[in-house]
């Protein structure tokens, strides 16, 4: 088939001609399907991500009158990436998806760089074992409870603090050659909340990362305390996200020593103080008077809000000693383990992550976790340079396929043809795709030039293909 | 440093002597770590995988007394890739969750090759849905419920065909231009199972694919139907597990065709009667009376037993009428989406596979999804051949590392050098990697002669070391 025949339309031209899904494509597309890597050409009009952009403000938003917002949350809703379902409780819409599952390989990568071993515990969660650590009575109506049909009672794990301390006690001769233990999980939790609000920055079901370390010692927990705090650290400096690490209360967790990690925020609902210099960091419920001035250096402390989106604790022996779960030590002797427990809110990193990136009508995401990389926009249908356009269009993605296999399953062709480019541009900003590339006016120079956004920089680079190849290898996908 | 200095060691050797974790050494380990691609070395003794393999048969088993097992619950207690929770529920342990989660890119890029968008839909679903579907009162005992601080009745998904026909009804303006819409999310389901049994088999926390299909007319919808039961077929033969596909019963879910994926086994709930040709086959329940010969061809019919692993339904306007669930015809006019469903159980596949693949004390996996493909093992301490062999296998390892760098987090290395190399391969035999590379007698020889059991064949081979990495080039990582 020659390709350079304008009369016999292929790849996107044919696409968009069809209005096909390219799976269900005949013709040039399928010989391009391999066992693994079959070919999807995402198309814009296809994809289900129900927006309501156009009326602009809060058009669309299905948030009850009265109820508070917050930018993430109307944005998400505009943008089709979350649709509620009962208060607290979202459906996550595909992009949305995209994002928590590139995240998610983000986490375990850090975690698993600190010797992390995945596991994934059950949602119900047996009363006895709640009543155990006290948390069954103390937890107050914050806990989802229910019985089964043999009446037996259960909640719905907030954290798993005791399904996975009486698991490490239920090994039988754990010696200390096999500790540190590093246990994490990254699962759905819930927390009846008594206001629900904000969308994903405080809902009722939620995706969290939970891990539970088990060391010999109080300086070897302080020592795994030490590595998961830089992990996060390493974790929120990937994402370019501006945050502070707080020292904080431990709350119905419990244990002596807890720190936050924290987004700057003006709708955060904790407060901060921060010490210029960086000596000192603080929550200020931990405080317990008001603290003008660092400790270490005297300078006035600023006040901030903040979202928090990481909780560290060292728990000390308080849910070994109630599960018995110990460990032989070198003296051949029954210890019990020294614990700590760790927290990210995954939905909740990807809302607050929205709320601080973002303007207030155009979405922002850390670029190594946005659902898309790449949109191209093909020329308005019935403009000069249609034909033209679009078959250097597909050329270009053909080439990038080949020398960018990767940026394949991340890119999304704007195919509503019907509408200008200005148009289909302005939604692109809106929905905030990092690079768009545009066969504008000048894609019938000789050579073809492309138009070539960074939305996160907010450039416009006018590139050859060769040009547009360049820039994109430097393109990071999960 | 001179990796040929017996007295300085390196790699493993070090590994093995100091007896820590990989991401913990200093010295030539940290210099490959890079951003995303960290080296982590894996050790037997420090993978949280409680083994009691060493007792043979039912010892470390914590099934009550009386309670009816099968192989594949034996198997994965035994060898530590489930732990009890509370009745029907397990911990999944870390060899698992990799099973798991590979399981669910195969799901991933089959369901994705049939335009499958990924989603993900609370578990806390309404009572009101589920009142007007009817089934709130249908489901009887076996749906879980639980009312919130506010007195609101939920219950936990068993599956989602209210909550995503409501997501799909809210989106007005659905054009047919649109459609076919194809959903789908793996998430935790809940069931309570009168008879929780065999562990993941029938579970009342268990993983599922779901997928929901909105189509413009009947034939579409039989299409849709079709290819997802192709991507069904594929996704089994991928597996290399033997099943059949057989006319169901629609039970609580409805609709007016539904099939089931079986797998042939004696522990099955299902009865199955199937013609030796091919041309008919059903579970038992769909026919009104003992049938015991082919519709087709006259032949004897004969019976089996299978797990159900897959199902999937043609459920018409059942679900779209109650949500009103519409798009905009050609017409312009408001019609109701015709709709399929279709349901994995991603754990119970994991089950079963080990269910109809092991032997009784002998795990084997689908190789695309084995928790990790290779198992090392070097010589005994204090054996004649424990340096240069340790030398030689870390080497070999180094360059595995370096041609084929996939390979790298699947492997594992048999630290436990108190041991003989017969022991270690006993147990690497019972937990069923595929691919077990030894260093014995003949890794003195010139050149060094390793010995690779290929465990998925039963076969030895004595291989040098590009013979080895010729081998393993074959295996597929996911
Ligand atoms: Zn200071
Ligand atoms: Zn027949």
């Amino acid at each position: 088939m020659n390709s350079h025949c304008p009369s016999e339309p292929t790849g996107w031209q044919q696409v968009l001609r069809s209005g096909w899904l390219s799976h269900e494509l005949s013709g040039p597309f399928q010989l391009r399907h391999g066992a693994s890597g079959r070919a999807r050409r995402l198309l814009f009009s296809q994809l289900f991500q129900p927006r309501n952009l156009q009326a602009g403000g809060e058009a669309g938003w299905d948030g009850r009158p009265g109820e508070p917002t917050c930018r993430s949350q109307k944005l998400m809703l505009q943008a089709g990436l979350i649709h509620p379902a009962s208060p607290g409780c979202y459906c996550y819409l595909p992009p949305t998806v995209r994002a928590m599952e590139k995240l998610i390989k983000v986490m375990d990568e850090e975690m698993q760089a600190v010797g992390g071993q995945k596991l994934n515990v059950p949602s119900l969660s047996s009363a006895e074992l709640w009543r155990a650590s006290g948390r069954w009575e103390q937890m107050g109506p914050e806990l989802f409870r229910l019985v089964d049909r043999h009446g037996k009672g259960y909640c719905l794990g907030p954290t798993h603090e005791e399904a996975v301390t009486e698991l490490v006690a239920a090994q039988s001769n754990l010696s200390y050659k096999q500790l540190p233990l590093r246990l994490y999980q990254v699962t759905r939790k819930f927390r009846d909340e008594p206001k629900p609000r904000f969308g994903l920055l405080r809902s009722r079901e939620f995706y969290m990362k939970d891990m539970y370390t088990f060391d010999a010692s109080k300086e070897a927990a302080q020592h795994t305390y030490d590595l998961v705090c830089d992990a996060y650290c390493s974790l929120f400096d990937r994402l370019g996200l501006p945050f502070v690490k707080v020292q904080a209360a431990t709350g119905s967790i419990g244990g002596t020593v807890s720190h936050e990690f924290q987004l700057p925020a003006d709708i955060g609902e904790d407060r901060l103080v921060l010490c210029p210099d960086g000596h000192f960091a603080a929550n200020v419920e931990t405080l317990n008077k008001e603290q003008t001035s660092c400790p270490t250096c005297g300078e006035k402390l600023t006040q901030t809000r903040g979202i928090e989106v990481g909780h560290t604790f060292y728990l000390g022996t308080k849910y070994s000693s109630v599960s018995n779960a110990v460990f032989c030590s070198p003296q051949n002797k029954l210890q019990l383990a020294e614990m700590g427990c760790y927290g990210l809110g995954v939905t909740r990193i990807l809302a607050a992550s929205i709320e601080v990136l973002s303007t207030d009508d155009s979405i922002r995401w850390p670029s190594l976790i946005t659902p898309y990389q790449l949109c191209f926009i093909p020329p308005k249908r019935g403009s000069e340079e249609e034909e033209e356009g679009a078959m250097l269009l597909e050329r270009l993605y053909e080439d990038l396929a080949e020398v960018l296999p990767h940026l394949t399953g991340d890119s999304v062709l704007d195919d509503r043809t019907q509408l200008t480019i200005g148009k289909r541009l302005k939604d692109a900003n809106k929905l905030g795709y990092p690079y768009v590339v545009i066969a504008g006016k000048r894609v019938c120079e000789d050579p073809p030039v492309f138009e070539v956004w960074n939305q996160n920089t907010s450039e416009v680079l006018f590139l050859t293909k060769e040009g547009v190849i360049e820039l994109l290898s430097k393109v990071q996908v999960l």
